[in-house]
């Protein structure tokens, strides 16, 4: 059992948490915002910053909302930098730029301490569960030592490759999700307007190669017309941001997920900021003046 | 045991009559090029036109390649229509214009005859293989009777609804199929110029959210840098543009859709007219200047 600094306890890091400390693992918490109470009852300590955290613990998990909030908690004022020593470790499972991720290692491993981004995928429902997906980039010896404590949060685990390449998946999966959702959009909508049952066309679709996932859960909720949440539309919005800015430095062009990025914009200025993101449809039905299932002079 | 009419004995239609023969059926064949000689020595009788045709058998299937050639190889002169009469079933299985498809349906049926649209996917292994993928629009009569030829040639074949609505499922099926081809291109060519290692990204995706059959086989494609078909992108832009032709006619706008077509134009703009259609992820290779695999500075 390891003392584990958890600094980050929001919807995700506060189920997660959890499952650490119900593994025995000795909890180092510090937030912004009040420390839940069940931590608190279960032993964790409250620290009064990332330094006093990092001070404490053998391994430090961040889990905070984008790249600006790990750069501060881990190389602002009383940050974890400042109380860090050899041979610990700092583990990232905020998903966050890739690019900037490598600089951040760079400044941790100089401090003779590891490195690993831990980005994860399955939402509030996975880490309540403990079944997230975690994408791990850093060194295998790393990877070993916090594999324990990744076991106790997630159940499909995967070393990609050295540091920033757990975030580069990360990027690489919400692309191909908000893709994907547009496809079926614009599939089941393209049959809607030209008069088929949209439930008995995604019937037909699955099991050939049109099948996904996708098609399985979100194409059933744009049938169903069930937006809510699921994954939020303003979370997707950041995950789209990262690739696209990244693409801006890396020198890609990314058509479609420019284009699903403004369908997305277009959805939170009509007030759908929180919906469900498979209501990406919801904006391609804006632009057809005609929405999935409606009856249709086709 | 019925006597069958089979116009457009090509790639598709050959092996598709061959099942039939091969089940028992008298074949009463056509096409504009020489008749394939197992279908004449298994015993079919060669006719001069789709009129010829059509006095001789009880189902016509037609398989020709786009909405023209259906419409004369039924309604041109000495076409189908000149040589059926009432209670006869055209069978379309040709991949065509969902609008057109009702109008000819309509026609066909004010001669006292049924229509079914029956377009497949599964491509020239599947056919061989008797394993393809029929997505049926007509009544459920119809559909009915000319199941045992369908049985014969298909795996997965589904009555979807009305006239026109298997050429839609087969339209929404294409969409979905070249749009989740570019999610994944975008994807594993973020993930490489990034200098993360694509296999292991895909290999971190498939199980979660981003899994599908096209991240599964396509995407391991163009891992692997085979680009032989499979099916051929000259194929799939001419599906793409019965979706965007739809699309005006329908008034919807397809915007991904419109850009998987422009990147297919630019394979086809560098020799490519005859790669995998997972070769779209090259014209994005184009645009970034990088080849997914290639060494990265990211």
């Amino acid at each position: 059992m390891a003392n584990v600094g958890f600094i980050g306890l929001g919807i995700m890091g506060r189920p997660m948490a959890g499952h650490l400390q119900a593994g025995g693992h000795t909890l180092f918490v510090h937030d912004l915002v009040p420390i839940p109470q069940e931590l608190v009852d279960g032993g964790a300590t409250v620290c009064g910053s990332g330094k006093d955290v990092a001070e404490r613990s053998e391994i430090i998990i961040t889990m905070v909302p984008d790249t600006p909030d790990v750069a501060a908690v881990l190389f602002g004022e009383n940050g974890v930098a400042e109380g860090l020593s050899a041979g610990k470790i700092v583990v990232d499972m905020s998903s966050i730029s890739p690019i900037e991720t490598k600089g951040f290692a760079e400044r941790i491993n100089a401090l003779g301490c590891e490195y690993l981004d831990a980005p994860v995928s399955g939402g509030e429902v996975g880490a309540k569960a403990g079944k997230l997906t975690i994408m791990v980039g850093g060194s295998q010896a790393t990877f070993d030592t916090v594999k324990p404590l990744f076991d106790l949060m997630g159940a499909n685990i995967t070393l990609v490759g050295g540091n920033g390449d757990g975030q580069t998946t990360k990027v690489a999966n919400q692309i191909i999700v908000a893709l994907t959702i547009e496809a079926v959009g614009e599939a089941l909508l393209f049959a809607s307007k030209a008069g088929a049952d949209p439930g008995k066309v995604r019937q037909a679709l699955m099991g050939g190669f049109a099948s996904s996932k996708i098609l399985e859960i979100h194409g059933e909720r744009m049938i169903a017309r069930t937006f809510d949440p699921g994954f939020r539309i303003n979370l997707h919005q950041k995950d789209l941001s990262l690739a696209l800015s990244g693409a801006r430095a890396l020198g890609l062009s990314l058509p479609n997920t420019a284009t699903a990025q403004q369908l997305f914009n277009s959805c939170a200025a009509n007030g759908g900021s929180a919906w469900d993101h498979s209501g990406m449809v919801k904006a391609l039905e804006m632009l057809a003046g005609h929405e999935i299932g409606q009856e249709s002079g086709g």
